[in-house]
């Protein structure tokens, strides 16, 4: 049977992604090696990483003034690096969900945090917007999607000072003016590629200016320095990075995959919002993310979530089940995810509403 | 034409890991989806991750008063990760290299740090057996394997604080006495599988015990917690490592590599030592490592040291190539390394030696 993969990530990659990368795992380029097993000094491993790395640079757009660098760690370590590299006195932080709070309780072990705003008053069900970033604060920082409650800051925000965004979850969904940021990072496993590695496009005069000591592997100097390469990166992850950058150039880039996004969570929430089982745990249809879609039973049928749970599985729905802190259910639909089986994730709704 | 993969790191992989690994890129155990694209929370990665860890158990004999944990960024990461954790205020370390001056750069962050020892006088060509182990540190710091001067460290040093060491580049290579580290950690990419995660073997006890707040993706409890799993590891990389030390519990564990490591780097130094050509770079045989055998030409054939390289390079051998801080040639013979290819190698020598 065939699966539809709406893990929230390490997410769905597109099949001819797997072949190209399971054929380089047997013998890179027919070169009788394994990009397993050659050095990452070698000049087959400088090329997949330097393309790696132009690649993002031309999707995105990114200008001279901003280096892009893979880090360790996931996000979850630049929660720590950016304060480390960072906060001199005061930051400022939008808490939006999970990963915000989690970014904000790293930041305070380095210095004051202001956070600006916070939607936690209500589960994290809206993106607040009525806020002040203080303009004495050393950056501003905002998770732009929210994984697990499945809100999404879709605009450039204006701040006074640098704004460092975690994309983890929508990088590369949409266009984006990346000379607004000071930084934009982004843990690889949802739009980038596997899991090992992450994304950090920073603006390179935004760096060198706080006072404490960086230990090597935390100062992001080090990355920009040694083009990523100071020690062993996670070569597999950045060779499925490599594959997965060069699908998304095939199919038109950044504003092709974005109408296509559109389309996907478009006729999602317009069935969500239609069927009478369910409903989106996001009321305000503009903070809405296009790439995870949360959604609840309505309290008249709510003792059917098991039931439809078991009904999706059945019919090859993989990881539908919502994060334990929302509910309900949960269809990560990252780029990688065919119009397809979203269309069949609607159909099994439309199928299991009428059974009832 | 073969390889013969002599590469310091990323290294040798055995070519049923291959094939395994490229399977699971493709399908993983039939289940209709890449390990690429499996949430780090299904029950298909938690038995990858599970099983690789009680492997590491198993295959070194891990007390029960050790975890064994998955960290990220390689050995590099873990050189601060160690102050971090455990310098309060003062730390011993041995300087055998490069990878130690590293860690010690990095320990100084953090607190006094005495270097009990050191062979850069004469280039790193030896292991020092003359020092004293300040009672009052927090730990003992040694480099077990010196991947680029090829010295090791092939006892277990008796030490009267925790002994920690960097065992990189020969874990599992040999039995070890878990029991009498601190703890030993490891990048992958040697000996474990592919790079992308480091192993750290850590004795419960001695953590906790520093003042500062450590950020918690630094915090080695949180990946003893959190069983590696606080954040996305970098997955294929993981099951990469499961297949490796799958190949080498079948092939007979640790105690049956450690002697095929040591004919092929016997038979290796017996042709260096004949051959009228080269010469080792380390004199004393006990301090010769079985991990990387490092030589050069003699003065007399000095000048030959690029037409051998390019005459080994005809012959399918990769990597041979020292490092710059050594210059000559290197050959790593990691644990998957085949004695046939060492003696492809040694044969290739003595080809060379008879065409002068």
């Amino acid at each position: 049977m065939k699966k539809h993969n709406f893990y929230a990530g390490p997410s769905i990659i597109p099949d001819e992604v797997k072949e190209v990368t399971a054929k380089g795992i047997l013998d890179l380029n027919g070169i009788g090696l394994s990009v397993m097993e050659v050095s990452h000094r070698s000049k087959e491993f400088s090329a997949i990483i330097e393309e790696t790395a132009l690649l993002i640079r031309e999707l995105m757009a990114v200008p001279a003034s901003h280096s892009v660098v893979f880090t360790h760690g996931g996000a979850s370590l630049n929660f720590c690096m950016v304060p480390y590299n960072m906060l001199q006195k005061k930051a400022a932080y939008l808490d939006t969900g999970s990963w915000s709070s989690k970014a904000i309780k790293e930041a305070r072990l380095f210095g004051e945090v202001e956070v600006v705003a916070s939607s936690k008053d209500k589960n994290y069900t809206y993106i607040p917007r009525d806020f002040t970033i203080p303009a004495d604060a050393d950056y501003f920082h905002i998770t732009t999607n929210n994984t697990i409650f499945g809100t999404e800051i879709r605009e450039d925000i204006d701040s006074p000072v640098p704004l460092i965004a975690d994309a983890s979850s929508d990088i590369l969904s949409r266009p984006v003016d990346v000379s607004r940021y000071g930084m934009i990072y982004a843990g690889a496993q949802k739009n980038v590629g596997p899991a090992g590695v992450a994304v950090a496009i920073i603006k390179n005069d935004i760096l060198g200016k706080v006072d404490r000591p960086i230990p090597t592997m935390l100062d992001y100097r080090t990355y920009i320095d040694k083009a990523s390469l100071f020690n062993t990166p996670a070569c597999v992850s950045l060779y499925g990075c490599l594959n997965m950058l060069k699908w998304l150039k095939n199919l038109g880039g950044v504003e092709a995959i974005y109408k296509k996004n559109l389309e996907k969570a478009g006729i999602l929430y317009e069935e969500i919002d239609r069927n009478k089982l369910f409903k989106s745990t996001i009321p305000d249809e503009k903070d809405r993310s296009i790439m995870n879609v949360t959604f609840v039973m309505t309290d008249e049928y709510k003792e059917k979530e098991a039931a439809f749970l078991e009904y999706a599985a059945s019919k090859g729905m993989v990881g539908v089940k919502g994060h334990r802190s929302v509910g309900g259910f949960r269809a990560s639909i990252y780029n990688a995810m065919p119009i397809e089986s979203v269309k069949a994730l609607i159909h099994t709704m439309k199928e299991f509403e009428a059974t009832l």
